[in-house]
């Protein structure tokens, strides 16, 4: 393992990348929010197969939070992340500071209507405004080959890849596979908030989703039968509040007519205190990795 | 005067630029909609001077014009607008296409806050949503190191340095003073709305704001009375209407408290067929230029 460099202003970025270009290198681009986990992880494994710098961004960013949401309690950990990074395989650490990043009178931000309106959107109305800005920002300064994103924020996924093609940035966004723990809970900083009896009911969202995949690969093409089916487990959940859990197609996110061929099964839920989403493709894509948490950690000190 | 290259597509201004930064040379942009006048033609002179590479755009963009506004008649003349840009001295031309800049399902955007929401952006209000939109895809296709814009559009050039600073884009904005005819009229694309007698009239913009910035000189520092002097010309005018005229701060575009000692006299106003816009400094600039057209002409006849 070579040493990682951490880096926190923009200016910092800019030199770095200026000097991956001068020796015609690629960089790949992790952005993430910290309190890193496997998946975040399994994201730098996968821009290290193609990009020769690889580089990890960590801002909880203030914008893309509303009022009332967990901006302060997110959880930050800073050192822990730098030591996961520099395990996975990052080249760069940037630990990019809100005063870096905005001028105290910040007035201009990316929007989106279509595929970023619904859902998320509808949900968290100033969100994806937020993401969409800061990650026009990062890209902006970095400039980077590839963008790596988990599909766990699937309508993420599908609004900045539209953002990237709209405003002509030049990024190949890559978004890689959702991982698990071994009950099929999606990792997510946000797990963090949920109590152990909480973290084995979270399941139910993931199997929800396995039992609509399962039905559609049995022949069911009803978009109203699929949702029924997805919904069912869900709203027996005790101490699960449902926002939603529907079937979309899978690049407008808009509602389907059947027969359902290809499409997206996208669910949020209240558990606890956590806020959770989940998706799944229609037909199920290859399965997720599924990994234990000691594992991961095991295998961090291993290649560390 | 070396042969300019015209260009249509993205793909084309991303290799041109590609082939400048590899020769280590300098694009200056000169953004446009084209109706060519010597305003604009200024702006590739200015540009000639500082950068090797002057590219000038020509692009009617339908999204910063609102419903029932003038995009349909808005003049075109691509044949002549690229005889002015090579007589000016531009490199490039880049007339784009509205299919080539915009995807059918285009839906991702700029918008602003603060110096954008009010005057223009009260009367306009999805105009600088289409000018941010627009020049944030410039920018990104092109990469200029420098961007050209005429003070005639004083809040526009506010709005799109904001811009430039908020969302990290690399470029340094430069603002070119207005060009006027011999009464003071500012040179504008949509002069050519006026008919003869409304052209004399409308020079009454200029007149109210060189007696605002006259008071000012001479010890005028109440807002509300330099606001007073400003206006007082224009609501005399038979046929014009008013839409605003006021002094703001010249970075915030906030209203003043007095005592003024800087800021910059906004105008707008319908007058026949035209809306006409119109600003000056406090304390006045350099005197701004004043050319004749029938001159101009003659000069670029020459040059070429």
């Amino acid at each position: 393992m070579s040493a990682m460099r951490i880096v926190t202003t923009r200016q910092q970025v800019r030199a770095l990348r200026d000097e991956v270009a001068s020796r015609g290198g690629r960089i790949g681009f992790v952005p993430t929010m910290g309190a890193l986990h496997a998946g975040h992880l399994s994201l730098v494994e996968r821009a290290r197969r193609s990009c020769d710098t690889v580089v990890a961004s960590v801002f909880v960013n203030p914008l893309q939070f509303g009022p009332g949401e967990d901006f302060e309690r997110y959880p930050r950990d800073r050192e822990g992340d730098a030591a996961r990074l520099a395990a996975a395989g990052a080249d760069v650490s940037w630990f990019a500071e809100v005063e870096d990043m905005y001028a105290p009178d910040h007035c201009s931000y990316v929007v989106q209507e279509g595929p970023a309106l619904d859902l998320e959107g509808a949900a968290r109305p100033t969100h994806f405004r937020g993401v969409l800005t800061v990650v026009l920002k990062l890209l902006n300064v970095l400039r980077p080959a590839q963008l790596f994103l988990g599909r766990k924020d699937y309508q993420q996924t599908v609004v900045i890849r539209r953002m990237v093609r709209d405003l002509d940035l030049e990024t190949e966004v890559v978004v890689c596979p959702t991982v698990r723990e071994p009950g099929g809970l999606a990792m997510s900083s946000r797990n963090a908030y949920l109590r152990p009896d909480e973290r084995k009911r979270a399941c139910v969202l993931w199997q929800a989703i396995e039992a609509t995949q399962r039905a559609h690969a049995e022949g069911e093409r009803d978009p109203e039968r699929l949702e029924r089916i997805l919904r069912s487990p869900l709203e027996a959940c005790p101490g699960l509040t449902l926002e939603y859990a529907v079937v979309r197609d899978g690049e407008t996110l808009q509602p389907l007519r059947g027969p359902v061929e290809r499409g997206v099964c996208l669910v949020a839920a209240r558990l606890g205190a956590a806020r959770l989403i989940d998706n799944g493709l229609l037909p199920a894509a290859a399965p997720d990795p599924v990994l234990d948490p000691a594992q991961w950690a095991a295998r961090l000190q291993t290649d560390g």
